[in-house]
């Protein structure tokens, strides 16, 4: 069915009960449940500004501004379609006043924003190194999924130079490259300091890991119990309801 | 009361329902849970050769050569007294066979033992930094604890040059210092591969970290479910009580 703000090889998903409302392609990059755990993960005070690096549809912002009723959030976006697409989903929700979409480069992000300009950085970057996993032949989502465009490293440069003495990055990343993210933090000099394993069932492994870093902090590391996906008899168990707000 | 093998200042300890005894100083250095988890975290073939790095009592030679009726495992010591011990509880447990315990230092295991020697290699390292936390006045349980004599570098450094190609090194270590450990792990090549997190109760923050490295790997680690260790009643676990053998 056609819905208002929303054309035919788009489809219009909610979240929060409605609350809020998403725009994204039917192919190509769509939000999944990585981008809301992140957007739950991360803690933000009163008043403070926030960037997503790699915005896609402009889910985190939203989601964030959502949580946070006095916070100002910048989605930085490269491709053109989709800061388009999260310039109409910012309108939909009506939060233009504390939700701003900007396309640029984050590998450019000095010619964008002053450095140490934001309080917290949150980013879900590409999964995949650009020579694993089999090529996806559709352009949009191969830039968002791989790292044609910008490796890992580039995202937490970007972080770096963005963020106040003190601030917060908070990443999502797929559990098997858990070592590759750590070592790039503290390479950037965003030490990891709060961890929190996604496990689908109780006793399955780990396939995320959520972890928030402090800038230039010393080593210290607080690893929470981890989040359970899926309770046995594969419903969402009661905390990752209360993440998705049902 | 006075047992025998055990002098007045040392305690008669029994492990695997009286299966294992070990005779361990009343002060000084004692081994605790983390060296039982550590032997059962690893997982040796038949006739596997082993070594554990800075063995203490012993304890970790045993309770493998207890769990795995063809392996062989060095226990290599540097202080003399531990070295003593370690020996006596290897004859009180008839395990000369099969258990050997080196006295020497692991900054030079090049002058004890060929290079790619053993197939796997056990480590439960000091665990505070030299510089950070309270010394403690016991020097033997001081030398066992900080990092004076040996810092984790030297003791991945001695993994590394004691495993044969595609060997296993498995460590225990605080989970606040995980970043520490998987850093200096790929450092000295010893690529993490399989990890999990150990918490007091289901809900609470992790203590402990295990992983388990490969030598010249690939990176691709595998994040088990955490290992719990008290019910809310504050009895051991099933899985616990399983590994202490109880």
């Amino acid at each position: 069915m056609h819905r208002p703000g929303c054309s035919r090889d788009e489809t219009l998903d909610t979240l929060f009960q409605g609350q809020l409302k998403i725009v994204q392609r039917k192919r190509g990059y769509r939000f999944s449940i990585d981008a809301v755990l992140l957007a739950h993960f991360v803690k933000l005070r009163d008043g403070e500004e926030v960037v997503d690096l790699g915005t896609g549809n402009g889910v985190i912002p939203l989601v964030l501004a959502c949580l946070y009723s006095t916070v100002r959030v910048v989605g930085l976006e490269l491709q053109e379609e989709m800061v388009e697409r999260a310039l109409r989903n910012v309108d939909l929700n009506r939060l233009g006043e504390r939700v701003r979409i900007v396309q640029g480069d984050i590998c450019s992000v000095e010619k964008l924003f002053s450095p140490e300009s934001f309080d917290a950085v949150v980013c879900n970057p590409p999964y995949r190194g650009a020579a694993t996993g089999r090529m996806n032949p559709d352009p949009e989502k191969r830039i968002a999924r791989h790292e044609i465009k910008s490796r890992l490293a580039d995202f937490l440069r970007a972080g770096s130079y963005l963020l106040r003495g003190g601030g917060r990055m908070a990443l999502v990343y797929p559990a098997t490259r858990m070592v590759d993210l750590l070592q790039t933090m503290r390479q950037e000099e965003i030490e990891p300091k709060r961890l929190r394993l996604v496990q689908s069932f109780e006793k399955s492994t780990a396939t995320l890991v959520l972890v928030e870093g402090v800038k230039g902090a010393g080593s210290e590391l607080k690893v929470l119990s981890p989040l359970v996906v899926y309770t046995r008899d594969k419903k969402y168990t009661r905390e990752v309801r209360a993440i998705l707000g049902e």
